[in-house]
């Protein structure tokens, strides 16, 4: 064990590498970084089990910056436990350095998850803790390092009672309380009391310390790895800039490098070059890779009325059967979106986050960076309340499955607030996704095995109502493809339709037919990466799309089948039939038609197109 | 007062309303209504004050039902106030009722705020709180019934959080804990410890109760209007489905009619036709809509640098010294996003919310259902923490503006987690929004000014970095429009850009004019609506639209111009720069460069469309 006289100058060295790289840089934040020096030197200097030389390792401790900001103190902490090099250190916020403004694992192997927006670091810890307690059974310790602003946040208390439900004992966070937010104090200060009433309301240990007592804060983190049946949180009262007189406590220096560096370095003894002997990890094996054998996904026949929520529900189960990496967590709302079969099915990995779809997405993400497979599900609007953790989650690379069901109008009766309605334009956008959306139970099923196997931020779509089987069980789907439904030589245009819509195309087409027009019709279940081969050569042939989705008009299919036509080659016509009013209660039909994108419109638009001329 | 027979009377009144409700519409929740009848029967019997004529009365107690499913229980409680017909009562969930299967203001003038997604009803309430005691300074009363199971939700915690520190006495809200999530028991069944000691520890008086006790009910009530510099919490221990030996507190019946109608209506002794008096609101007057003076917005000279976040900063402050209605709201980076001048020149309008952007967005619905003109300002990348808020203000019909600063690739050093790059998709997939992004100073403060009469939700994206100032203080920015920055009858293709890309594309004109190849350029700042008639003509003339933003290729600026397209004209050829990549540390060129949108990318795309014929 490192005496504590080594472990106060690892602190100052700490404190001199963060001012250090941000002056380097000429932006960052160092102040942030000087209060929390002290219990990050104690951290890593006799507490923190890692082994920088393994990551992977499973027995590895996992540790979080939740105060991304504070990132210079994350890399001096790298540097004293001879990961980074000094001159790597300098490279600090740099084009093409490793040391990004906010941490994140696509850069470096030791950062667990991207943090920098701000209450996300508990929540991810939860579902890395989870894993350790729950699945592996592997006894590494979580450690999450707070800011004290960011327990403002709501995201914080959905963590903070999950852990506390869950019995999380080896999860450890720890709070910087420097009663300095960005433009000012914080709502407490250093009201500790305010927080620890709040945790200990949720079931946590509490421990409050003074932040720079080497002594104590030792003490604490020992409390914490002692303290069974519970998390434990360290309120650490801190003084923001500590260490250096022209900075410590003071207001208007938040994400600001320090005015005269050298003489703060000079203050704090200058610079050193201390290593820090980081403890070994246990011996450990990771168990989740090991079993996996044939999926054997539920077959219906041709024309049987299935919901898609229903055969995603069936296939997860399927899947979790087949694969033992794949794990399942629910809003509350299993019995809605048929996760309750995986449920049933596989209780040991099955996940019940209540109405908290923060720390749905975030536990997702904490499992995903732990090695599972996880699908999380609840409605299609609720994912919206954790859009940011889904931003982040994209930045972190984490492979993670969302499925939101209930999409659409085609919901009925229950009304706007249950309607998922942009939700393909939100995951459209987030960089890397895969966004699919299928339209009978056999498509889903594949869909649902598929998705396990991509990168990044995977979101499925599903609906309420029963839709007729149209595939068969054979049929294959490949993420990036489509499927040409119908199509002839006499086609003077094509219907691009997804989910619900592909039924309401269908039918639109039969009736066109009747009259004499005939149309391609297209299910485009790949909505991300579209199928730019299939949709060229449909505009080609048919000279215009018409798509048609229960979705805003904004950001969906119609904006979605562009992808195929913006290298600066020719376009064709485009009309686009979606939700553009706001719809009240009424049946799924009924809804339908109001939003015009029932077969009826459908049909209607056609014809309306070529009695204009519009089409040839 | 009603006495507590009669009150039970109205109780059982609610209950079979409730019943008969979901049975005509055939779904529905009656169990959620009927554990809250008695909480409700003496609500609206004696403690609640409100003028059902004169919904807009300022002395109106307000109610929000935050666990929306219980409609049925609303809908019953305005017949027994007299202010809906049975008749009318039965059309619950049809298409073309006002009774939706989850209340909105938009149908009813009774209803404060949309409720249905869970979590919200507080954290709106807290903006109507607000309202009363810091601004207007009304004695009305705001009463917000929550279920149990949304207790989850961290937005209730940052509500809270909230309300306990601004002593927010004039609050109340009533937990209906009737133990039955949808899915089965809630995390904490009837521990009413687990919710009240969190409360307290916000700062909140709390009272437990029997929920089905008349009596607890009134003097809980009494108790809480009683109870000064607290916000209080009325927890109530109740039964799901009371009243029905059928369905009282039994699983598996959440949303669903009850089997037996009539035997329930039976058991409740029947079909009632109480009518309770509502007692009359507290004679006030509205105090926001006095002041309006002239609008004196900063003036800048051409070519001075200005960030058009700073530009947001003084505009704001400009628009509150002209009109007495304008507040804002910040999330604890008001030095950022320039709220601060705001704060500075009108610290009685400004509320500093922390970092909680879920409650920032909803104290904002809250202030503007009380009449006041709100801005809730942010980092752009943070909106999406408050995206479930945004899409339920967009079902009220909220009139809020959303203004998220550090658009883009282009703050540089911080990285990803603090960049909006997804913004501009979300906001324009919202109902009826308005999407704003401008490009200098005086065009910001046009914009800041002109929003506030818009309806519905509004979004202004600012960046970080200095611009030139490009245009006149005189000049008009109307919503819907654009400004022709450069054209000529040899243009060959248009560049289309927005904020930060104008100037680059200004740049990339100029080059590209050096080489003898001319093209038009057109300052997107109206994103939606968009100026349809501009782009058109730009088509027209140059035949294709090359788009340039500093935003993800989906749901941007390039599907914006769509719009202009999708009625089966003839789409101009269309080719877009966007950010691809996942952007780490770099200086603000560094990324603009990096991501391929910098006027030499403008260029360098414009030769290549050019050398290979793509353009004529």
């Amino acid at each position: 064990m490192t005496s504590i006289s080594e472990l106060a100058d690892v602190a100052r060295q700490l404190r001199v590498d963060s001012i250090r790289a941000a002056a380097a840089a000429g932006s960052g934040h160092p102040t942030s970084s000087m209060s929390a020096a002290d219990l990050m030197a104690v951290l890593i200097g006799g507490h923190f089990r890692y082994d920088f030389e393994r990551p992977a390792h499973p027995g590895n401790d996992r540790f979080i910056l939740s105060k991304g900001h504070a990132s210079p103190l994350l890399y001096a902490a790298y540097k004293a436990a001879g990961a980074l090099t000094d001159e790597e250190l300098l490279t600090f916020r740099k084009e093409g350095s490793r040391l990004e403004g906010h941490p994140t694992p696509r850069a470096l192997p030791w950062v667990e998850v991207a943090t920098g927006s701000l209450g996300q670091g508990l929540p991810v810890g939860v579902g890395m803790a989870l894993s350790g307690k729950r699945l592996d059974r592997i006894p590494y310790r979580v450690w999450v390092l707070c800011g004290d602003s960011e327990l403002a946040e709501g995201s914080v208390w959905e963590a903070a009672e999950h852990a506390g439900y869950e019995h999380l004992d080896n999860l450890t966070a720890i709070v910087d309380v420097n009663r300095l937010g960005q433009r000012g104090p914080t709502r407490h200060e250093w009201r500790l009391a305010a927080y620890a009433d709040r945790f200990a309301a949720s079931g946590w240990h509490v421990v409050e310390i003074d932040g720079h007592d080497i002594d104590d804060i030792g003490r604490a983190y020992d409390e914490a790895a002692s303290t069974a049946g519970q998390p434990t949180v360290i309120l650490a009262r801190t003084l923001k800039g500590k260490g250096v007189a022209a900075v410590e406590d003071r207001e208007g220096l938040h994400g600001k490098p320090l005015r005269d560096p050298e003489a703060a370095i000079q203050e704090l003894g200058g610079v050193r070059d201390v290593r820090v002997e980081v403890r070994e990890p246990a011996a450990a094996r990771a168990m989740h890779a090991v079993r996996s054998g044939h999926l054997e996904l539920p077959r219906h026949e041709v024309g049987d009325a299935v919901a898609t929520r229903t055969a995603y529900g069936q296939a997860l189960a399927a899947l979790g059967t087949a694969r033992g990496d794949v794990v399942a967590l629910d809003g509350e709302v299993g019995d809605s979106t048929r996760a309750e079969y995986f449920a049933k099915e596989h209780p040991d990995r099955f996940f019940e986050c209540y109405i908290a779809e923060q720390q749905l997405v975030a536990a997702a993400v904490g499992l995903a960076a732990r090695g599972w497979v996880p699908y999380a599900s609840t409605f299609a609007a609720f994912l919206t309340r954790a859009h940011d953790f889904v931003r982040m989650a994209a930045i972190s690379g984490a492979g993670i499955n969302l499925v939101g069901s209930h999409a659409g109008v085609a919901i009925g009766q229950d009304g706007p607030s249950q309607m998922g309605l942009e939700d393909l334009a939100v995951f459209r956008a987030v960089h890397g996704s895969t966004v699919l959306y299928p339209c009978d139970a056999h498509q889903t099923g594949r869909l649902v095995a598929e998705m396990a196997g991509l990168e990044g931020v995977r979101y499925l779509r599903t609906s309420r109502g029963d839709t007729p089987v149209i595939y068969g069980p054979g049929e294959e789907f490949p993420v990036g493809g489509s499927k040409v439904l119908r199509a002839s030589d006499a086609d003077r245009l094509t219907v691009v339709a997804a989910g619900v819509t592909v039924h309401e195309a269908l039918a639109a087409a039969e009736t066109l037919d009747g009259a004499g027009i005939q149309v391609r019709v297209i299910d485009l279940y790949s909505v991300k990466p579209v199928d730019r081969t299939t949709l060229r050569e449909a505009a080609e042939r048919t000279g215009c799309l018409l798509t048609v989705e229960d979705h805003r008009p904004e950001g969906g299919i119609g904006d979605a089948v562009l992808d195929a036509f913006t290298d600066g080659r020719p376009v064709p016509r485009l009309v686009r039939l979606a939700v553009r009013r706001m719809p009240g209660s009424a049946s799924p039909a009924e809804q339908l038609r109001a939003a015009g994108i029932d077969a009826d419109s459908i049909a209607a638009a056609a014809r309306l197109l070529v009695e204009q001329g519009v089409v040839r």
